[in-house]
C-alpha cells in the first residue's frame, strides 16, 4: 500500500446535495454498464495464452536426447532430488546453490503440503508438531490436544489457508505493511505462544499486495526459529521470484543466507516453480533448504513416489537454463501493460476521492484495492451484476473472512488488455457508487 | 507357483558320498564364477533402455497443439480429474469407463499414498480409520488407540509395505496361491477383526509371483467390504494390467463391476499407470473407483495442487490412445525372451533336483523362486559374492522379514539378455550349492 486510506478526500467533503447528484450520475452510468452484457473476469491468477505461447518450444526440445548431464536416463525411475541441471535451474530462479534445491514435480503447492504435513506428523525442524507419527506409531499423543497455529499475513494467498486448514492447523492473521508482515506482532506471538509453529510468506510481489519484503524484515524472519518453540518453520513461498516488470529487477534479501548466519537454517523452507515462467500446469516445482530439510523431505518422498518427472525437468533445464531473465522480460512485456492500465484507470477515476487506495506492484500477478471499511463485498456484488467477476471479498483472509470487508484482489494477467481496461472502469464506477451511497446514508443518519 | 516344492527330488535321495562329490564339483564351479569379475544385477524392476526407446516419440508429439479435445489449454492451471482423452487412455488400460478414472501425475504410488492417507485421516469409504481429521480437528480421538491393519499378500510389493508402515498401519501377511491371496484366511480376518481396514492387491502378474487372480478370487475380493468393518478398502494396484507376453492376453475379472453387483463400489479403489508402457519416470498415473471415491480424492487433491501435468497427459493420449496393445506387443518382444531364458536355465540346472520351484509368469516384471526353507538369504549372499546382485531375501515381506527365508525375487527386464542368462546360471549354481550343503549338514547331524 503506498499510503494509508485517508477519509478526507473530495467526496467526504461534499454536501448531501452534491453527493446525491453524483449518485444519480453514477447510477445512470451503472445502468448503462449493466445493459451492456459485459462478461469480464479479473479473478484468474494465471498466465494468458500469449504468455504460455512463449514456452511452446518445450515439447520437442529434447530432440531424442533424454540423457541428463550426469548420465541419468530421465525416462526411467528414480532420482528423488531431481537431475543436476534442473536443480541448477531452480537455484537460478530462487537465488540459491543447486545443492540447496530439490527439483520435483509440477506443483510447488504439493511441496508445501508435503513440508507442513511432514513437520506436523513426522518432524522436520525437530520433533513432530503433533508428536504422533514421529514416535513411529499412529496412536494418540497428549500433545495432540494442544492447538497448533500458523501465522498468516493478510491479505494473503487463499491456497495457503486452505492447505493449513485441511491439516487441522489454526490460523492467526498478521497485518501486512509495504515491508512485509508486521514483524513486531509476529515476533511477539512467536515468543509468547509455543503453539505458533509456522509463518507463511510470499516475500516478493506478495500475493496479493505485490510488496517486496524489506531486507530488515527478511533478516528478522530468518531469526524467528531462534525465538520460537521447537519445530518452528518459515514457509517461504517465493512464487514470484523472477516475475519482474523492471530490469534490472529489485533485489530480495537471501533468507537462507540470513538463516545460515543466525544458525536457523533448518527452520526455513523455500518454494519456487516454473509455473508462471513456462507452463502454469506443466512446469517444475522446487523446494529448498538446509541439508537436514532436504534429507527429511526426500525420506518422505521416497514413501510416496519412485521419482518425479525427470523428462520434464530436462526439458525445462534445456529450455530455460541461463535464460530465465530473457524469458521474464518477454512475460513482462505482456503483463506490465495490464497493471499499468489498472493504475491509470483507478488514478483517473478515483484519485483524490478518498474512497480507495490500491497497490502499484512492479511484478507478480495481483493488485490489491482497499475500499472504505465494509464496502468490499458490496463492490464485488455490484461489479458482478454489471458482468465483471471479481474474487470474492474475504478470499484473501483465513476462512474467507476479512473482518474489515475492505480488500479486493485483482488478477489481470489472464484477461486481454482491453478486457482489463473495461473491467477496471466498471470496478472504479462500482467503488465510487458504493462509497457515495455509504456517505449519503451516513450523513442522512445523523 | 506351478507346484509345491517337493523334497523328494534327486538330491535328497542321494548318499552322503554322492552329495559330497557334488558339493566339490559345485564349489569348483563357484570358485571359477567368483574369479570371473561378474557384475550382474537382477534387482531392478524397471524397463530397459530398449523398452523406453519405444516411446521416444512422446517428446515433440504435440507439434505445437496443446489443446485437449474439450478445448482445455493443457498448458494452464486446473482440471484435477485430467483431460478427457487421458481419462479414456486410463480406462483403456484398466478396462474401465473414462468417468470411473482420474488421470493424474507421473506416479500411481502417490495416488495410493493419497488414498490410504485419505481413508486414514479423512475417510474415504465412510468415516476416517483413525477418526481424527474427519471430525474437522487435528486432535486425538479415542479410536486412534485401536490398531489399524492392512492385509498384505506375501510375497508382495515392498513399496506397498513401506507406504503402509510409514502411515503407522500394521501389516498382516497373507499367503499367495496361484489364484491370488488365500481368500479363506482373508475373509476370516476381515470378519473377525474390525481393525482390518484394507487389502493390498496386484491382481495381474502379481508382484512378484506373476500369478493372475482367478475370477472367483476377484469376486470374493469385491464382496469383502460387505463383510468387513466400516471404511474397508480393496487397494487394487493393477500395475501390470496390459503387460502381457501372449496375445490375445489372458483376462482379469473386472473387480469394479463385481463390486457394483455386490453394492461395494465405494470399497474398491483401482490404480494404474503408463509407467511401464511409456516412460517409467515420466508417464501418467491413474486412480479409479466409484463416484464417491473420485469426489473425495479430488477434494483432497484440491488442497495440495492446482492440477496435474495435463501437457504430459495430452502427449500420452496422442501417443498411446487406441494403440496400447500394439505398444505392449513391442515391449513383450523385448521382455519375454528374458523370462524364457530364466525358465530354460532354471529347468535345465535345477529341474527334478527338488531344491527349488519357481514361477513361469506370462507377463509382468518378476519371477519368484522358492528355495528350500531357510536358504534364500544364503543363496543371495553366495550370488552376491560371485558378482550377481539379487533383491535381498525378505524384501517381498512386510518389514523385510520372510519367516521361512525361502523366497527370491528376480527382476530381469533391465539387464541385457546375455546378462540375464549369465546371472541365472550363477543363481542356479548357488541354489544347488547351498542346498547340497544343507542336505549334507542335515545328514551328518543325524
Amino acid at each position: 500500500m503506498t499510503a494509508p486510506l485517508r477519509h478526507d478526500g473530495a467526496l467526504s467533503g461534499s454536501t448531501d446535495a452534491e453527493l446525491a447528484a453524483r449518485e444519480r450520475e453514477l447510477e445512470r452510468r451503472y445502468r448503462v454498464a449493466c445493459g451492456s452484457n459485459l462478461d469480464l473476469d479479473l479473478t484468474r491468477g494465471k498466465p494468458s495464452a500469449d504468455q504460455l505461447a512463449l514456452s511452446d518450444a518445450l515439447d520437442g526440445i529434447l530432440d531424442g536426447d533424454y540423457t541428463a548431464s550426469d548420465g541419468t536416463d530421465t525416462r526411467n525411475y528414480g532420482g528423488l532430488r531431481g537431475i543436476p541441471e534442473a536443480r541448477t535451474l531452480g537455484a537460478e530462479i530462487m537465488g540459491l546453490r543447486p545443492d540447496q534445491v530439490i527439483a520435483a514435480g509440477n506443483s510447488s503447492l504439493t511441496l508445501m503440503y508435503l513440508t507442513v504435513d511432514t513437520a506436523l506428523r513426522y518432524g522436520l525442524n525437530g520433533a513432530a508438531w503433533d508428536g504422533a507419527l514421529s514416535r513411529g506409531a499412529r496412536g494418540a499423543s497428549p500433545s495432540q490436544e494442544r492447538p497448533i497455529l500458523a501465522l498468516c499475513p493478510v491479505p494473503g494467498y487463499d491456497r495457503h489457508f486452505t492447505l493449513t486448514e485441511a491439516l487441522g492447523i489454526g490460523m492467526t492473521p498478521i497485518g501486512m505493511t509495504d515491508d512485509g508482515p508486521d514483524m513486531d506482532r509476529v515476533e511477539a506471538l512467536v515468543e509468547s505462544d509455543p503453539s505458533v509453529k509456522c509463518l507463511w510468506c510470499v516475500p516478493k510481489y506478495s500475493n496479493p499486495t505485490g510488496c517486496i519484503y524489506s531486507p530488515d524484515t527478511v533478516r528478522r524472519i530468518a531469526r524467528l526459529p531462534q525465538r520460537a518453540s521447537e519445530g518452528f518453520l518459515v514457509l517461504w513461498d517465493n512464487a514470484y521470484a523472477v516475475h519482474d516488470f523492471d530490469f534490472p529487477p529489485p533485489p530480495l534479501e537471501n533468507v537462507l543466507e540470513c538463516a545460515a548466519e543466525a544458525g536457523t537454517e533448518d527452520g526455513v523452507v523455500l518454494f519456487g516453480s516454473t509455473s508462471k515462467i513456462s507452463f502454469a500446469g506443466a512446469g517444475v516445482g522446487f523446494v529448498a533448504g538446509s541439508p537436514n530439510t532436504l534429507d527429511r523431505l526426500e525420506a518422505r518422498m521416497s514413501v510416496m513416489t519412485v521419482g518425479h518427472d525427470k523428462v520434464n525437468q530436462l526439458r525445462h533445464a534445456r529450455f530455460l537454463g541461463g535464460r530465465v531473465r530473457e524469458q521474464m522480460r518477454a512475460h513482462a512485456a505482456r503483463v506490465r501493460p495490464k497493471f499499468e492500465a489498472i493504475e491509470r484507470i483507478l488514478s483517473e477515476s478515483l484519485g483524490g476521492l478518498g474512497v480507495a487506495v490500491w497497490t502499484r506492484p512492479r511484478g507478480g500477478y495481483f493488485v490489491t484495492v482497499n475500499t472504505l471499511p465494509h464496502l468490499a463485498s458490496e463492490v464485488v456484488s455490484l461489479a458482478g451484476a454489471a458482468g465483471v467477476t471479481l474474487t470474492p471479498a474475504g478470499a484473501t483472509h483465513p476462512g474467507g473472512h476479512d473482518p474489515e470487508d475492505h480488500i479486493i484482489r485483482l488478477a489481470p494477467t489472464f484477461a486481454a488488455d482491453d478486457e482489463v481496461e473495461a473491467a477496471t472502469e466498471i470496478l472504479a464506477l462500482c467503488i465510487e457508487l458504493a462509497s457515495v451511497r455509504k456517505l449519503l446514508a451516513k450523513s442522512r443518519a445523523k
